[in-house]
């Protein structure tokens, strides 16, 4: 225990019997929780696909997917920097939406660092993980994990003066409906892949043929 | 519209007005959650860590920090298969844990396969990613993500003659308490590095003075 002396707030078995744990783990678990508590600082949710998921990667990692999968975010072509796109979202009135994709092969990690009116500070960052589901689920297809988190600028948009239209709603006035967009739009995904997937054509379509 | 032709169930705003896009995204969102819904089949949790995203991913990709965050996980010591660890279940009666860290330092994702009572197929996966604060919170620090997924072996033991008692509990009975659980080892995590950085010590500690 030398190493964790003088560190407040540990909860071990060295500190807190085995009848205790259970009973504070059962303390500390709500029969109900209100929908703000789940997905008030982080919204995040998960679901299977089947597909395999290095395609699943490989589709999700190009960003002209975002043009077939999401609701509204359509016109995505790239700008002058690269790897940066700009594409319309449709929900706004002449919003533009600013996007660039992080990706790692290895950990098929996808993340999308996208701005609302402006591309130089990325902040709207979509946090996905591509799961083989074979690992976790014991069966084929794909796990994948998404992620947004509350970035004080869903509270206050710091840029006033790039609103395009006085009536455009800031996007974080919508917080309280991620969950949802985000499960609609993870069922795009989901039906998009598995349908290509079920009949044997490639997950990655012609992309000069998507709406894009 | 031509890639998508034949995927069925898409919801997008091509065939849903804005003001129906709203309205069913208020549909489905609940007022109050079972916590079977939300953590039935992905226990997903977490948090900010005031410590450098870097150095908490250091930390927690060496698997003997294990002994140090986690409720119950004690006595690590590496078997003589290279990076398979074998540990002591304090909760369980003479329980042994196996654990194999993957962890990729560029996507910062960190991921302990783990099993009990037998290290040829570890199927209890503790799924993390380190993520630097400033990007997603504009405040500096780690945003950490956890999720695990129910495999289908918590359910169903399928070593049941590996069991070291009668009377030993399997992990799956337990999932219901996953949340709780998850959340007290967070805080310990939280709690370690926090310390550690406020102190100005490294928050790798010296490993051979852990209880591992």
């Amino acid at each position: 225990m030398s190493t964790l002396s003088g560190v407040p707030g540990l909860f071990r078995i060295e500190n807190c019997s085995r009848h205790e744990v259970l009973a504070k783990m059962r303390d500390i678990t709500p029969g109900k929780w209100r929908h703000d508590e789940v997905f008030g600082q982080y919204c995040s949710i998960s679901d299977h696909i089947d597909a395999p998921a290095r395609e699943v990667y490989e589709y999700m990692a190009d960003t002209r997917s975002l043009a077939e999968w999401t609701l509204t975010l359509r016109k995505l072509r790239e700008t002058d920097e690269a790897g940066l796109w700009v594409g319309d979202e449709m929900m706004g009135d002449s919003t533009q939406i600013y996007t660039r994709t992080v990706a790692n092969p290895e950990a098929m990690t996808v993340d999308y660092h996208c701005a609302w009116d402006q591309g130089k500070h990325l902040w709207m960052i979509y946090l996905f993980r591509v799961i083989d589901s074979q690992l976790v689920f014991n069966r084929p297809g794909t796990v994948l994990l998404w992620t947004n988190c509350r970035h004080p600028f869903y509270a206050d948009n710091p840029w006033p003066e790039l609103v395009p239209s006085p009536n455009r709603q800031w996007v974080g006035e919508l917080w309280d409906l991620f969950y949802a967009a985000h499960w609609l739009e993870l069922q795009n995904l989901k039906n998009i892949c598995e349908h290509r997937h079920a009949t044997g054509t490639s997950l990655i379509p012609n992309w000069s043929e998507v709406d894009a």
